[in-house]
């Protein structure tokens, strides 16, 4: 089995290459290469297995030199994040729109159309949500970002329908705990909360206690994105929304205080951003029980998101956090 | 004001052309210039504001020798029909997806947005329609080419809201009547019976009397395309599903046999292709007040619609069809 992961030293990458190194194998099968493709690879361990494409997606003579000897799955996780795509339309363009259709585009093969795991964003969706939301809620995409996410799933879906790529997107929520450095995501507050709490630092939170985001652990993700492999005799349905764990920040912090004492509480405080919380502090709850029919998952609970999300081992206090984001510990 | 047509040789693209000379201006502004984009130019009238652009359109540098100069609107209408791109893939690709995003990339001018407006199509809609439709319908393109007909229309509304090309998206009907000639079109049937039955022909209709469809001609279409070019002050709205006549075949022949007599009836048989049946033949009644509302409209009738595609001087006699298809005439 060969097995392709581009943005192999993001941080899903990371997460995602050392996992399949450890099991092995992907869909039954052992992995006997595993083609790494990123602009650094510092971040990957040594492997046997490790076959290392240095350089930028955009190079679509990199991207044929990776695939010359064929692959089976690939897991195409590499993009400009959200904020830097929408300052930087071009890069956005070149790296989210026009090198993932290149790819899509050399995988094409129908006598035995590899399988392409895509890591889509619910950011398709726009800024407009209903108060409650299904996994039919159409998109529409308000930031560049995301009209070529929306572009890329239509174009995979399409040569799925035609049988030449055995493709699957899936739609991730913020993943956390990113590593504390500019990443140009407009949702890095997200982790940055997690570190600074764990940490014991202090920090201005950009949106309101009362804001709710979708989250999920890298943890969680990498579960998903490997789970989204696995999958077989899939029809037309192509594209699924993750289950996700629907939060808001004073849930987060009443599960931070559980697992690192209430004390770090008073180092929190608040300076919403209207625009911020526009963008990430109004996502309603969502149902997906197509995807969970699947085996997609979230972390659980505030408490298995905070596990996966900052490695920690076990759980120490409990704490209790009402609707309106009343802390009170028992 | 500069003017650019794409596909100008085409069966709408002649008489888009014709119209523009002949009024000799758009959004109020006298035409100075009018560039001219095809592989063949021969169905051009002579004319001093012509600027001949001979070649295909996924030649990026032909594209900027015609736009060196600048242009203030373009309609964007070659394209290689659904047929035509399902059978080869790649060529509907660099034609129908990567030439229309290159045209978008060239146009880019925040300071002063080009206005362009785009030939979509209901093909975007897809296969499986409900009983009734309105201008919400979500997209579902189960063909390439409507799949990059709608991920075409989603980088217009991406730049449109960067204030970057002020770009309009028309989603066309089948439009009659065509040349009778090859041309990769699976809706070819349509004007196939108009010319047929016009010239007293014996005709094999591929769908049955019942089968309901969406018409529309070609003037009408170009009256549209003028129209998306004057509309200002356009907010998010980018894309509109025009105004169609929802017929069937019995109700295209009970207008036919009024125009040109009901003896050429006789000469009309019927031989169902499922596949086409299910394409062409399924389409229901739509709702598009919107688009009424900006100015979009259909042909206004049957006789209207053979009228304008058939470029009839008046009418004949009358004849009333039945919603069951049954003709009887007064």
């Amino acid at each position: 089995m060969r097995v392709m992961v581009t943005g192999a030293n993001g941080f899903v990458g990371r997460l995602l290459v050392r996992r399949l190194l450890e099991t092995g194998e992907v869909r039954g099968r052992r992995i006997e290469a595993l083609l790494v493709l990123d602009q650094a690879l510092d971040g990957l361990p040594e492997d046997a297995r490790l076959r290392r494409h240095h350089g930028s997606i955009t190079d679509a003579a990199l991207l044929r030199r990776a695939l010359a000897d064929g692959v089976d799955v690939v897991f195409h996780l590499v993009s400009v994040p959200g904020g830097a795509a929408e300052a930087q339309y071009e890069l956005g363009y070149q790296v989210n729109l026009q090198a993932s259709l290149e790819l899509l585009n050399q995988l094409r093969n129908p006598n035995r159309p590899p399988v392409l795991v895509y890591a889509s964003s619910v950011a398709v969706y726009g800024g407009e949500l209903p108060a409650r939301m299904d996994e039919g809620q159409p998109a529409s995409p308000q930031l560049s970002y995301a009209a070529h996410k929306r572009m890329v799933e239509i174009a995979l879906q399409d040569l799925a329908r035609r049988g030449e790529v055995d493709g699957r997107a899936l739609r991730l929520p913020g993943i956390v705990a990113r590593p504390r450095e500019p990443n140009g995501l407009r949702s890095a507050f997200m982790s940055d909360l997690l570190h600074t709490y764990a940490a014991g630092e202090a920090y201005t939170c950009p949106v309101s206690p009362e804001a709710c985001a979708w989250w999920m652990s890298a943890r969680c993700c990498v579960d998903n994105l490997l789970r989204a492999a696995e999958l077989d005799d899939l029809g037309s349905q192509r594209i699924w929304q993750l289950p996700v764990l629907h939060l808001s920040i004073a849930q987060v912090l009443a599960g931070l205080a559980d697992s690192f004492g209430a004390d770090n509480l008073a180092r929190i405080a608040f300076d919403p951003d209207p625009q911020l919380e526009a963008l990430f502090g109004r996502y309603p709850p969502l149902r997906s029980p197509q995807a969970r029919e699947l085996g997609f998952c979230h972390d659980g609970s505030v408490a298995g998101l905070l596990r996966n999300a900052l490695d920690l081992p076990s759980r120490r206090n409990r704490c209790v956090v009402s609707r309106k984001g009343v802390f009170s510990w028992p």
